[in-house]
């Protein structure tokens, strides 16, 4: 699986203890991690508002399969990410929030709290959070005896946002094309998206603001 | 202000605690509650993914102010309500991210887990948060200092929203019908959306469900 | 009430943090506040060992009834408090704690971690804490029909407490003198233990070390 | 290492999920586990007070290595364990704690929830918090830098509950006997006991109960 970390700036000095962690559980388990966000406090600049927007593109493009993201509380970025057709981000504060997504929930990304609760023993936390997320088959249910019922209603949410939506790059061009482009002018970011996209057409539209 | 609690059939017959306890605090801050989901297992059926249409009809149309839902770990509503334009929607599992939320977000609804979690003290738990959501100024920031930036990336999260999404009549109409009309089948929701509604076409396309 | 706070040398640069929501929460409740630990990093060194020793003068002597102490996880203050005899000391995270520590156990003290978890939000916590441990009744039980068998498991705690320790002053003597000495070095403590202390015999020992 | 597990009345029918999880992991790593306590509804009936002195006897005994106990918020286990010499508990709510208090406080015994925020994923937690409780090596500090200082202060814990406390069997001695007669009363707590106890006066003073 191709696991993209994404952090925005009010957290971004974290990026390393996140990392870190991250590529330690992602290594045992055969999961390749592309760190796409700020790396450093004077990293190029990233908002919540934009970790949704080149979450959106990765993940509709298929470059990777799994987003990691978070801010201060995790809620704004939970909420960018949840705005866009093709993502379905969970909320983790605890290892059992990573398992209970991945089984009953089966969705593609998570929004993390870097700021709120974050102190002594975040880093093992984090880590915990990770080895439940990464490992082991997924929309299996919880309990077990209500897997159908939440996988029709998992599948149903994939109907509900494509509905509710606009189609990605529709969507994507109805902004304020200033943000798009803030959004993908980091390297990494376009390093992980041009290597592993799968879509000319978004491709094409990221390639419009370089 | 007016709050709409909605709950679904997982945990349905935990209504009458959670009701019990948004009233309290709502009367003594001069709240409205109105309880538009399933009130007991028995109730005409709601899933999280209606949870998340009569919340958009709700706070789209301006019938109520807030809505407080949930399902078992909170993020299917979670999901389903951040889906639809207009909605903005928190995940909140202690007081001080109802603060919080109130404070950086100033987003329009929360989702609760009420079966992760959900043992003895819960009721203290949501009463505590309910408390901190309501209660006095939104939107003052956190830290203080910070109050100009959050207040811009949450109004252009609404900006966002709106772009990602199609306006919200077009994109309840892209739906299977049956899930609309499922979604608006209960009576008290009927009765709270009705009375309070202040679009003519929500209220129409509603209103031709029945 | 009287109200002790006792900080540790690990999280001493906190005390004013604590010490703000501690003092504005009496305040409103009509408490008095004693800061006998650490107020910062510079401060008279105090370890959680210490602050067993002076929470137990404290509570023994009835020169405060209450203490609030913590250190990095809170464990450490916890085991410490708990050694002796006359505290009853609860771990507290979350306001339901605070609340349910009071109703069930009826205790005098509470230990905080005051590094773990303890990011953003955190002094919000804290502050909706001592909202709720030191507001209105006690030893109410929780689930109140378990009030009568919860009360008397708190008063047998009670006498086992007594039964497995030694008398207090014959404790404190069959310790390293130089941990006692330590301990009472602090001004504030030694100011709030003579105001206020009702035990001629521990004032006597306590004075036996200036 | 020998584990007891030990749960009390008010939360006995979770027994079987408790232990469940405790095998699981103490099977993978090596550990031997003891169910002593309540195993249900209509076992030989415990309260934390009971807990408390069967802690004392396995541990202080060398029996068992390692108990884990709790009660409906843990609390009332925490501290009727830590009313003794020997017995170093800490609490626990999450897999971090577990760690945590393995590396700083290197203590013999949790005391854990067993209803306060027992809800679904409640099995979850409790088998990632003995993961990380009793993998890998215990008192290397946290962080690492301060592994000395907490060592050296985990060290003078056990020589202040020596010194608070009477020594054990004097203390189980001042108690109401009833009150040993029945901690000691149950078949598998006899049957742990007895196989496994290194101190005969211990053991003949729990034969005197028979």
């Amino acid at each position: 699986m191709k696991i993209a970390l994404m952090m925005e700036f009010s957290q971004a000095g974290k990026n390393p203890i996140v990392l870190e962690q991250l590529q330690s559980v992602a290594k045992e388990q055969g999961h390749e991690v592309f760190n796409v966000g700020m790396s450093g406090d004077e990293d190029h600049r990233l908002t919540y508002i934009h970790l949704g927007i080149i979450s959106a593109l990765l993940l509709s493009s298929k470059a990777v399969d799994f987003v990691v993201s978070g801010c201060g509380t995790g809620q704004g970025a939970l909420m960018s990410l949840n705005a866009w057709p093709g993502t379905v981000c969970g909320y983790c504060i605890d290892p059992a929030d990573a398992y209970l997504f991945a089984q009953i929930n089966n969705g593609n990304a998570l929004a993390i709290p870097f700021a709120k609760g974050f102190g002594w023993g975040a880093e093992l936390n984090i880590r915990y959070m990770f080895e439940k997320a990464f490992t082991g088959a997924k929309g299996l249910g919880y309990p077990p005896e209500r897997r159908e019922s939440q996988n029709t209603n998992a599948g149903i949410l994939n109907q509900v946002k494509a509905a509710a939506a606009k189609p990605l790059l529709e969507g994507l061009k109805a902004l304020d094309q200033e943000l798009v482009k803030q959004a993908v002018g980091g390297e990494r970011f376009q390093s992980c998206f041009f290597d592993h996209c799968q879509d000319a057409e978004l491709a094409a539209y990221v390639k419009s603001f370089l």
